[in-house]
């Protein structure tokens, strides 16, 4: 059974070592307030706000470390609250995308592009991806129980010795799936 | 190939004729914006506010005629606005859920029990499911087809000679799905 922890991302925001100057003020460094399942990543104690055409979020909190690129990770259900529709996205992949404006407490920025509903996917480190056979970029199903179990298609594998094995999917897919952070999800052979 | 349309459910509720005259008044009787798919059935022109512990919503939407037990049809997102942890049921299954305060223009009630998260279910005519080999309260699977598809379980068959054939979903699993009213499912063999 090739069975996979399944991590719940609410919305979060990705910022660039610049846009953290631009809304924290000149050589801000962002605090730590939980360590993340991915090696390196964490949940800052730092939140902002984002302004979209029809709502907006006041505490949407940041990911750190920073990034090359800002962006902006909502469910479709929170685009629609912020009268958006952005694309379903690989992370890192926001050519084309929409922008949002974000305000911190010393400033703000338009985005001109970043905001994304995250395509579903699994970090494997590279020694669970060779064990299983599952190669970078392979779309997966993977099957969860429960009183409204599905089976998620077109479940992204990303392979890395950087990564720890983890299922992440967005609020909407969870509520979907009745799963909460910490249930389980079995890859299914095809 | 058992193909059915899928139809989404936003957050909605069904009022007992009791409970209209409470919030409307006197002899009120609920006007029609728009015909559903289920034969007569409705959407009101009149919506309600509902409070829960830590969320409202202001303009919740009617749906008619009249039903002998008030009831409250919210998403999984919804249920975590309004602070609230009701389970997935059938609809008009709604012992021992939570209840909730619900404001009209003339009155307001305290419903002690009817806030549920509808399990997803299809509606088949009698003759559409004879032809098709599925029997009331059947548990079907379901697969959507598209950048974010799946394979819903757990899909209850609701036969009636009242009915017409439709999925219905509420908007966490279409999020997940990523598909709207008037996309179409498959019904998949066992």
């Amino acid at each position: 059974m090739k069975q996979v922890l399944i991590g719940v991302s609410a919305r979060h925001i990705h910022l660039s070592a610049e846009h953290i100057e631009v809304l924290f003020g000149a050589g801000y460094e962002l605090r730590v307030l939980k360590e993340l399942s991915q090696p390196g990543q964490y949940a800052a104690k730092e939140t902002v706000a984002v302004v979209g055409p029809k709502g907006r979020f006041d505490k949407v909190r940041i990911l750190g470390p920073a990034r090359p690129h800002s962006q902006l990770e909502v469910s479709r259900t929170d685009a629609f609250a912020l009268g958006m529709n952005p694309p379903v996205r690989e992370s890192g992949r926001t050519e084309g995308t929409p922008g949002i404006k974000v305000i911190g407490p010393e400033g703000e920025i338009e985005l001109q592009e970043g905001v994304i509903i995250a395509a579903r996917h699994i970090h494997f480190h590279t020694a669970d991806a060779a064990k299983w056979g599952i190669r970078d970029k392979q779309l997966l199903k993977v099957r969860v129980e429960g009183e409204r179990s599905l089976v998620f298609e077109q479940v992204i594998a990303r392979v890395s010795d950087q990564f720890a094995l983890d299922m992440h999917i967005d609020t909407d897919e969870a509520n979907a799936a009745g799963v909460t952070t910490g249930d389980v999800g079995t890859i299914l052979s095809e």
